[in-house]
């Protein structure tokens, strides 16, 4: 088994009402491959720029993550920048600098086409079916965007989602996608156009998976305190693809397990800033948590109900 | 078993992107003794003005509720006009008419002392507080509130919460009574300031229970459409406590029950105008619904986990 990540190494400015930092290690790749190397052993295939600062870089070492992926281009590391507001369910985008990932032609290292899941993190929608296209036969491929995609690169997009075997999207970009005010409603729309099965994340309110065959609905974690928002939906979703790898066999509830670890996994992603409580979180407080999840929400079937 | 439920009888004007209703059979009380004569015998104290359309009432007629309470005075009925906007998660109120609930004083009719169960719907706490101390030795006591009494009588209204066994109020009135961002904080700091049991309601994203000897997550129910949110929240509560009358013993296993057919009921709620929906709804829809929530969030424990 082996996970295959592709996405965008970053260095995240990100100010919240509970603090600030900058250059710090992000991208959509950095919280998708902590998260999933919790599951599985993760081939990392992305771009930095001769600037990215080797001691940011050293923090994804020693974990199950493969870094031969990550190659080095003259040029600028992508830089993102964000603002939460006070209740932490917005944010204003500051900037978005593409950097080296504006030109990256991804190159698989050799014996990375035997990848048995792939996970296409946020990027551009192109190289996303560039990659799955240099894979064999994967058994489970996921993909994910950002709105920038969505507002510059639709068309693009829409063939990406439709040779997934799911999309991971938050609430917001799947209202944009469909049109469709109802967060069911929009998952059954982009069935209809072609997606196989749409993971919807809802943020703090948990997720929803609509397949031919299901549809499941998570609560949240309910959380006391949320430090920072970055990076969940990307850990949701490596985390997500890393328990789908790590699985003998995938029927509805090997997903349903799967998308209670991802919930999982978020939920400690915003306990610390940018990727700093993913990057100490052991299995053994995943399989806790996990448990939780299943305490919180569990409810007999009534007499009648 | 018998229900008391107080609270508001109104005329509604309502507008969503769905279409617009005016004049129309509303207030707290409309939807929660709806929704609670689906589980049991209700009593409905409320006061309406010499104004109320005969046939707007006759609604509420041919069920489970016992209108003895209803009293008419000299006077304008209670109105209240909101316009939700595209995304149907947040309004603008109007305006609100207090109307002969200025000035209302309840008086319990006979017999009605022994009333197991009963939920003080959206109403002054004062009138709240007064309603519950003309019981005998109810075994549950649910209060629902508005923002209009957070903003006016915020001391009488914490009064009145710490006397109830459940508040059941939604996700930004128990930010605004606390000063937490979280809701899972929120909840928790109400009980240190005294509250029994916290039931804090999100909308479409579900509800959450915090007692001190439970924490529950009940996720939302994924509608296609919404027509009209108007009301679901006190279907919720009124279906709770509806449930609760119900029931021979209450444990947490119960209360977990309640949250789900309360989920049921609100659900139903928001699929037509006001309390179109709710005047068909039967208790085999509201089991199927019940079912049906189970299937869609039901996970197994994982080997790990």
């Amino acid at each position: 088994m082996s996970l295959l990540v592709s996405g965008w190494l970053a260095l995240d400015e990100i100010k919240t009402p509970a603090g600030a930092v900058e250059g710090s290690l992000g991208g959509s790749a950095t919280f998708a491959v902590l998260a999933a190397s919790l599951f599985t052993d993760v081939r990392l295939l992305a771009v930095i720029g001769d600037d990215f600062p080797e001691h940011e870089l050293r923090k994804l070492e020693g974990r199950r993550i493969d870094m031969e992926g990550v190659v080095t281009a003259d040029g600028e590391t992508s830089r993102w920048g964000a603002s939460y507001h006070a209740d932490m369910n917005e944010r204003d985008t500051l900037y978005t600098v593409l950097g080296v990932n504006e030109s990256w032609e991804p190159r698989l290292p050799s014996g990375w086409k035997d990848s048995r899941t792939a996970f296409m993190a946020a990027g551009h929608p192109t190289v996303q079916r560039d990659v799955l296209g240099m894979l064999d036969d994967p058994r489970s491929t996921v993909i994910d965007t950002i709105k920038l995609f969505i507002d510059n690169d639709r068309d693009e997009l829409r063939k990406t989602m439709r040779v997934a075997d799911y999309i991971a999207f938050n609430e917001g970009e799947a209202r944009e996608l469909t049109g469709m005010v109802s967060v069911a409603a929009a998952a059954a729309t982009l069935l209809e156009q072609g997606v196989r099965s749409a993971i919807i994340k809802l943020g703090e309110y948990g997720a929803m998976l609509k397949s031919p065959t299901d549809h499941f609905v998570a609560a949240g974690y309910p959380l006391d305190e949320v430090i920072d928002p970055t990076g969940a939906g990307d850990a949701f979703a490596g985390g997500f693809s890393g328990y789908l790898d790590a699985a003998e066999t995938i029927d509805d509830a090997t997903v349903r397990r799967a998308m209670i670890y991802a919930s999982a996994v978020a939920s400690f992603t915003v306990e610390g800033f940018g990727p700093s409580r993913l990057l100490e979180v052991t299995r053994e407080e995943l399989d806790a948590r996990y448990r939780e999840f299943r305490d919180l929400t569990h409810f007999e079937v009534d007499d009648r109900g």
